[in-house]
């Protein structure tokens, strides 16, 4: 048999996973925005179910066989000639996500996924109804589990590595808490600076809109945006999300804050930043891991891209503010540069995803901080509202009145995602590494973005980042991209440089 | 081993099955609702590559092995001792599926679902373009696919009858034909009567209304009904379904017609007809045949119900038609008996959807006659728009325009439905003669509704037939409610009596 053909099978068995795959996201964007609300028990039974099938058939010995004929399992040493590289990429992750899923078993598997997806809808009425104690024993069984899950997968330094292996695999405990020290200490010193300045009005920005308003203009901005309107949609959730079933098929959703309407349209051009790289990736491809997307880190740097690179910069404004005063004709008075410094005010506040982008890393710092002290069981979950409360006081200076907007403002850990919320901050350090290439480039970006065109920017993402699926991981990437490794510089400069014009220093 | 313990891992398989079922049932219904149109190819993969699994394990060993345990599949006669009713009716399904399902090679399911799906696009593009020749390729494909289904599921009489046994088990294309050569007869004979009279006027039910209205009055109604709203939800399609996959998530469409907002009213009944029949279905016996629907027939019966023998009956709009009234308030002129009388014109029309209770079953006798005509191969699809025409001119005296006002209207053909056009116009009748029972029930029936109490209605249905599952064959249920077997008789004496009096005859 030659080794293209052995290739198609591997590939044909993959690609019936990621189908599967596909089906199971539909599954959860259902319950996230149309499912009727009692159907949430046969819903569950669905995920589990699916959820472990597809886990048996990631780690059953049919992919293994097909694997084995290609790749050696215990030295990754690839097996047949005559392989291309990108085939041979595809047999490295191919090889890391069997010996990864083989150590869980389908029991554990379909554990996890039905308490997570009960403790999905727990967490929705006690976000609601500020009231940590009905998700709390959700929340020790989660834990529990992800402790287990950590043991099982094994680790050298902190359990929490075994975790955060998942998100984003080139990553350690270690080297992420360096990197945030850094990052902590720079943004302290440049909150500082900005505190002692003469605070920005913003008090047009908390003017009500209606829901229907909002909705257009969401959809609105969506259709400016360089991204294909037949492969995605635009709906309404508890809380903002991007979902890919297909390069062909990648949705959003957005919130709705009657007094925020600008959250809202940053949530758009975030979750559009997400949909417009899995709409990114080549098609021709599929099935295999060179056209899934690399990390959760370089997904959100994408994300962030969209919502503050560009979204955030006077240049996007001078483009898309006139519509925007159209739809709100309130605005018609406030000019354009009192605008764009009113959504860029810094001031530190109690949600993340409304966080401006100097304090939101610090958002992600307590949160970092707080999941390993869970997992390594330092710290107990009947103590976390008041932890959290402890570090929103040290990091930010600002302690939440309510749980709803502390503790519960996040649906990640009833899904079980630790290790999930560091890549939000690392996603803001490749974002602008990779900004400052994409500037090196494109010296006339801020005219052509003034001027309303975007596409080129789509185009720059689609072919340094996009295509290549994970032909290489993170630090690969950005080593490739921009010549450095990752760190924390690029974003702090870009920070200081943007922050010194607004306030004034 | 004990008998129940066998039964209930036999139930546990099909329950499985259930499930993914019900996974199938999402992505038909995404499809037809909110998914971006671009997404249509990798949904005819994930929709082909379920069904196949789906078919895989019915037809499988290891749910033969557990049916064996119980029954013998060769004659039918229980194995195992200490059966109840309940499970006795189940194992006599679960066999009757079984040699179904294993009849069908898996790889005659994938092609005919990938071809189905795709074609499902085609037809709702042609239909929107009057373009009969677009589709033809497809639809040939699928009545040969069909010929051949019929040959490899077997039948002693007409090939038509194989597929019939898909929808409706317990009948014949010789039983049908001759019911409906009795009710055609009959219905004629009305339709003269009511021809020689003078025609009620109904402009007023034909002013534009918007969408945004017609939608809150499509809620309303729903509301209205003895329906759980947290187990449903109403979205819009190009053609009005309702699909469940559980009790307790049970959805329905309807569409927006801007000059008749009565036909989106019909629909929102007649669709939550089908979905209560779906929430009825005893919750605990989930898994096993005795929580499924036993036919079609039934379930159409179920959804006329509500529609007309309720929905268009004096009783129910002494009840609704203040509010509706009040949201549209150009009928406040519209005295209750001539809005009664103008919602139960009789006139031979195009649209079967559309069609008056007197019309409806001619427009169903005109498909059953030429999808006959196309399994037995005396019609070629080429000739189809020319057989629809004349058909429609000979029964119901009009000719469609155009294809998509004639041979295009209906989607059942692109899902390679043939048979279960017949279940329309059989629903009907047994619709009227469970209604003949329960009047003799409840002798105060208009009293009440009038008074807006439904839950009755619900409850005497549930009882009576949601409840059964498929513990009784439709046949057989009929006997059991109303004593009598089914036959056109209670369907033509209800018309005859309710058109004499609009009519005055």
């Amino acid at each position: 048999m030659r080794s293209s053909k052995q290739f198609e099978e591997l590939r044909e068995l993959s690609s019936e996973i990621q189908y599967y795959n596909a089906i199971l996201s539909l599954l959860h964007w259902d319950q996230e925005t149309h499912m009727p609300p009692g159907a949430i028990a046969s819903r569950s039974h669905q995920i589990a179910q699916l959820s472990a099938m597809i886990h048996e058939k990631k780690s059953g010995s049919k992919f293994k066989a097909a694997l084995e004929k290609l790749i050696s399992l215990s030295t990754g040493q690839p097996k047949a000639k005559g392989l291309s590289l990108t085939e041979r990429a595809s047999l490295r992750e191919w090889r890391k996500e069997y010996i990864r899923a083989t150590k869980l078993p389908v029991s554990f598997v379909k554990t996890f996924s039905q308490v997570t997806s009960e403790a999905t809808q727990i967490w929705a009425t006690a976000k609601k109804q500020n009231n940590f104690k009905l998700f709390a024993p959700f929340l020790e069984k989660i834990v529990e589990l992800s402790r287990e899950k950590a043991k099982i997968l094994g680790f050298e330094d902190h359990p929490y590595d075994a975790l955060l292996e998942g998100y984003e695999p080139c990553m350690t405990t270690h080297k992420v808490s360096v990197i945030f020290k850094g990052l902590q200490k720079e943004l302290t010193r440049l909150l500082q600076k900005i505190k002692a300045k003469k605070q920005v009005e913003d008090g047009f920005l908390h003017e009500k809109v209606g829901d229907k308003t909002q909705m257009e203009i969401g959809h609105d901005f969506l259709a400016k945006l360089p991204i294909d309107m037949a492969y995605t949609r635009l709906d309404l959730s508890a809380h903002p999300f991007s979902i890919a079933m297909h390069p062909q098929d990648s949705r959003i959703t957005t919130r709705i804050i009657p007094h925020s309407f600008i959250s809202n349209i940053f949530s758009v051009l975030h979750e559009a930043g997400h949909a417009m790289y899995e709409m990114g990736l080549p098609v021709e491809t599929w099935g295999t891991p060179l056209s899934e997307a690399i990390s959760l880190s370089i997904h959100e740097s994408q994300s962030r891209w969209w919502e503050t690179l560009i979204g955030r910069s006077l240049p996007f404004w001078k483009s898309r503010y006139p519509a925007l005063q159209k739809m709100l004709p309130a605005l018609k008075k406030v000019p354009l540069e009192r605008f764009h410094r009113a959504i860029n005010k810094v001031s530190p506040s109690l949600i993340r995803v409304e966080a401006d982008e100097v304090t939101y890393c610090l958002h992600v710092i307590v949160r970092f901080e707080i999941e390993q002290a869970l997992i390594s069981g330092s710290l107990q979950v009947n103590d976390l509202p008041a932890a959290w409360n402890a570090k929103m006081k040290e990091y930010l200076g600002v302690v939440p009145p309510t749980d709803t907007e502390g503790v519960l403002q996040d649906v990640h850990w009833s899904l079980g995602d630790f290790g999930y919320f560091p890549t939000y901050a690392l996603g803001n350090l490749f974002a602008a590494q990779f900004f400052t290439a994409f500037a090196k480039k494109y010296t006339d970006w801020e005219q052509r973005v003034a001027a309303g065109d975007f596409l080129f920017i789509r185009e720059w993402l689609r072919e340094k980042i996009h295509r290549c699926g994970r032909m290489y991981n993170a630090e690969e990437l950005v080593k490739k991209v921009t010549g450095k490794h990752l760190n924390e510089r690029a974003y702090c400069s870009y920070l200081k440089k943007k922050y010194a014009k607004i306030y004034n220093f």
